[in-house]
């Protein structure tokens, strides 16, 4: 030790990193332990892949003696591969099925949980390592696994603690889009990006604001002008009608709730159903639509919504995305708003990057730091609090065995129980307890000892009368503090929690 | 997708890093999942802390241009400053405690598990990659702080379903031998270096190869010579005199079983009480020994052994390592041994690097994927199996949603099901429930539609048939097939799994 004293380093996290604290595990592990158990009832295998991947593997192609590129951290390998963190679970998923093509039983259906790391610039809110949570079909070629991840991402919804109303999961198939885009002629890949950035926008800007992006381009508040996609007045309106025939009812005024996603899936027959590439969508939609009604699943569960683009990634098929309805007040009473905890889709050539062979897959993310945090607002997710907690304060430094007993047998009776380890005279320990959040402060003293009692502070009670009485401080003393027989102990403090209860 | 096709990676993991699949994930979830319950019980809070950290808060010590240290995973963050990857979670705590010290009620008592990384040769068995579960107390002088640890670390092995005797935790407190060495003018840090690695190959080379390694050295098998610590004959005979002073039967012989503890402490008492720093250790001891004895803990559970070194790190007074005693064989017979599964101990200058104020600390982590391991060998770990599996055959491909109503079925009656969502006829689909371990496939076809029934194979049968008559094919063909009403599914095949179990 006499080695490091010479250099003291300053305590401190890298930039964009956090540590987490219990309330935040607690609910992130309630939120896992949840969705966890969906994926294994409805017959998913968990995996865990490691948290390094060649870089290529990743899709990354990086030059062999500079940095390598942003947004992910990366090094080489002791014979100069690059080898980088992954940035989701669906990369390594993809290498994995490749590499273990032959010995998978298919369809492989796994689910994963784990950090992944992104380098980019940190910020309020966004750091460079999160938890995901995913669960992906691979070697799934129908729309039926398309309608199983989004009834999956429902029912986790469902486990979370949350209600019909409070989440939807809203659905789209990105070939309605590209069957519209090569009925006008514009399928080439920059159009088509241009199109799928404008409707991206349409939360942000609204219908006007699209058309604008979608046309010549649209000067924002700032004077700032971004260039659009092109398209005339005709085909413009081929476009937004297309947004339009969503089930939900920012876009369709006065349509009955009853089945909204069969009357947009007609809709979307009517006007598109002629367009090859549309056609298969709306195919696989009602294939969807079917087999989400045989599981329950109604608009109060999942909506047809044809402006979700999800990203302009990898998807080849459906695309999903899962948003919280539910709200809540931030002390001030302003509205906090959650929006999208997570989404997916299909992505059929993924796995084909490795393999040569086409391997249809899809899949589903939950963002867990963000969803858990939106419950834990919220007050969902049963399980995420901490048992009552009992300090049994070191009063006497030579009678540690006894207090170590006497947390034993609280242990035992199912509370979370500690006898103080710590350096301190009472005051302090009682200070301890009370920071800790615990019900109880347990004292045995010479005088208890001597006299076969024990003292208890309820600290709960404590901080409840010390919230409303200020002026009667002993008599607020005496009532929160009592002795009892050392073998009643335990059962009276089982009678007052449950009489607090 | 286009621009990607060119370049056809190479689908492989970096050398040393694993896949982990469900048995080995459910049986090291299964450990953590009752290690944390014990953690929590006793009051430790958990805590997560991110994968970097800046390479001096890890103690170590980078030039400015060069790669970093063997050892560690590293790489300059955007402004230059080295970060590191974890290679234990007791670093980070440090830091974290370092950083945090003013808010933090103390002691802190703290568990975390996750990923570690090492950058070494990756062998056999040898990973890069894997998890450690610690628990520590952080500002926490006296040994009672020490006796939790060892108590925490046997509540563990039982809540992974280890019995008494199955397990031991070993004991020491390094002051016991620094107080031998002082008394012998021999606390230079070389000396007490080559002392401790000697000793740290009793073991390997017993009682007289360690002899020699305290005096002038020895020669192994191979020729090759290991210089020693340069010991005369009598400083020889006081270090093995402190050897012999365990509790375990290696070294005293027909000793009763009763307190073997109490015992092996009269004896260090006799032998080595008056040496000041060895006597700090015995009274360290003592403490340990009265406050394990009220909770309940035996030589069944731990014993004192000073033999027990754990590295050269940063140890600063008792210390600790958990053995496993079970065993199991392999198929051909020879046995499997486990040996040590973690260990840890107290730390009282490591939050000082950071500070310069003296925090004492003291840990204990298990080595995760180590433990799960032979705890799946003895076949212990409640929980870390998987439900019944049932896969409903996608016998119709229009029939899809039917399907699915049938696997919901089976899940709220408490079942693993899935509808089979991959492509392939009949016999590959019944090949793919045999490959998953299902116990059923359920299969409609037409005829059962138009029949209001549900045909079944019951595969465990069906496996078991198969290994038992190898001539009767039809016979075993019929047994293993059935055919029931599509109302009474669930329940018969409830009735067959409780029957088999």
């Amino acid at each position: 030790m006499a080695k490091t004293k010479a250099f003291k380093p300053k305590a401190r996290r890298p930039r964009g990193f956090e540590d987490r604290a219990a309330d935040v595990l607690r609910a992130e592990r309630a939120l896992i332990r949840a969705a966890s158990g969906v994926y294994e009832q409805w017959g998913f295998e968990p995996l865990e892949t490691p948290a390094f991947e060649y870089a290529d593997a990743l899709g990354k192609f990086l030059p062999d003696e500079e940095r390598p590129n942003e947004g992910v951290f990366a090094m080489q390998d002791e014979d100069a591969q690059w080898m980088a963190l992954r940035y989701d679970l669906t990369a390594p998923l993809a290498r994995f099925a490749a590499e273990n093509f032959q010995d998978l039983a298919k369809p492989f259906r796994r689910y994963q949980y784990g950090e992944v790391w992104r380098n980019e610039k940190p910020g309020p809110g966004r750091f460079r390592q999160f938890v995901q949570c995913d669960a992906d079909s691979v070697g799934a070629p129908g729309p039926a696994a398309d309608a199983e991840m989004i009834a999956l991402a429902s029912e986790v919804m469902g486990a979370a603690g949350l209600s019909e109303g409070e989440y939807v999961i809203r659905v789209n198939d990105r070939r309605l889009l590209d069957g519209v885009l090569e009925s006008l002629g514009t399928a080439s890949l920059e159009k088509r990006m241009r199109v799928l950035r404008a409707i991206d926008k349409l939360d942000r800007l609204g219908m006007a604001g699209v058309e604008q992006l979608l046309g010549e381009g649209r000067k924002d508040e700032s004077g700032d002008f971004t260039e659009g996609a092109g398209l005339d007045v005709e085909q413009r309106k081929l476009v937004l009608d297309l947004l339009k025939q969503s089930s939900i009812s920012r876009f369709v005024e006065g349509q009955s709730t009853e089945d909204r996603n069969a009357a947009a899936l007609e809709r979307l027959e009517t006007y598109f159903g002629e367009l090859p590439t549309s056609r298969a969508a709306i195919e696989a939609l009602h294939e969807i639509h079917g087999i989400l009604g045989a599981l329950g699943k109604t608009p109060a569960h999942w909506q047809i919504d044809t402006s979700i683009v999800r990203g302009l990634g990898y998807y080849t098929g459906p695309v999903f995305e899962a948003e919280l309805l539910a709200s809540a007040t931030y002390e001030d009473g302003s509205p906090m708003r959650f929006g999208s905890i997570g989404g997916g889709g299909r992505y059929d050539d993924l796995v084909a990057r490795f393999t040569g062979q086409a391997v249809p897959a899809t899949g589903f993310s939950f963002g867990v730091s963000r969803f858990a945090a939106a419950l834990s607002a919220l007050g969902r997710l049963e399980g995420a609090g901490a048992d009552p907690l009992v300090v049994v304060v070191a009063a006497e430094k030579d009678r540690m065995a006894d207090y170590f007993a006497i947390a034993a047998e609280l242990r035992a009776a199912g509370l979370r129980a500690e006898a103080f380890v710590g350096g301190g005279n009472m005051g302090k320990q009682l200070k301890y307890a009370d920071r800790r959040g615990a019900d109880f402060a347990v004292i045995v003293g010479s005088e208890e000892r001597e006299a076969g009692t024990v003292s208890v502070k309820d600290l709960k009670l404590g901080a409840k009368i010390a919230q409303e009485v200020t002026d009667r401080e002993e008599w607020a003393e005496q009532r929160q503090q009592f002795t009892v027989r050392r073998d009643e102990l335990v059962s009276e403090i089982k009678a007052r929690l449950s009489a607090a209860e």
